[in-house]
């Protein structure tokens, strides 16, 4: 595996995970006032967007990581709506 | 234009704009309390592989799209550190 796509693999592998803290940090506290619900649906949007995308370009391993971040995404959206007022 | 360079346009555009939302509302309301630093950390050091990857695929189109997005993550740190407490 050349040096480029060792740091291909290692940034989507980041992009995948980004938004687990927040997750896991709103779980926590049972608290969402300051996040954005905009920004989740604008997430969960564009990953659904992205997987249309994979899907047509038939490339499986990124429909993997655009599906994580929609989980994460959904999984906050639910979260500002339940911690968020 | 194909149906599916436009969706990927339209996707790539999305995902620039994700972190808006939660730089307007913290400018806005001046709090950051519940919102994450490593998942913005994350994001920013994720921003910084894709341009070095970027650069090294000699990908212009998509180094202006992570930079934008590296933007936005060093904005929403120093907003966390300013409002975060």
């Amino acid at each position: 595996m050349s040096g480029v796509e060792i740091l291909g693999y290692t940034a989507g592998t980041l992009t995948t995970l980004t938004f687990l803290p927040q997750v896991i940090k709103t779980l926590k506290e049972k608290s969402a006032k300051d996040v954005s619900l905009a920004m989740f649906l604008i997430a969960a949007t564009n990953q659904i967007l992205w997987i249309f995308y994979d899907v047509l370009q038939r490339d499986n391993a990124i429909i993997f990581t655009n599906a994580t971040i929609l989980v994460l995404s959904l999984t906050m959206i639910f979260l500002k709506l339940k911690y968020g007022r």
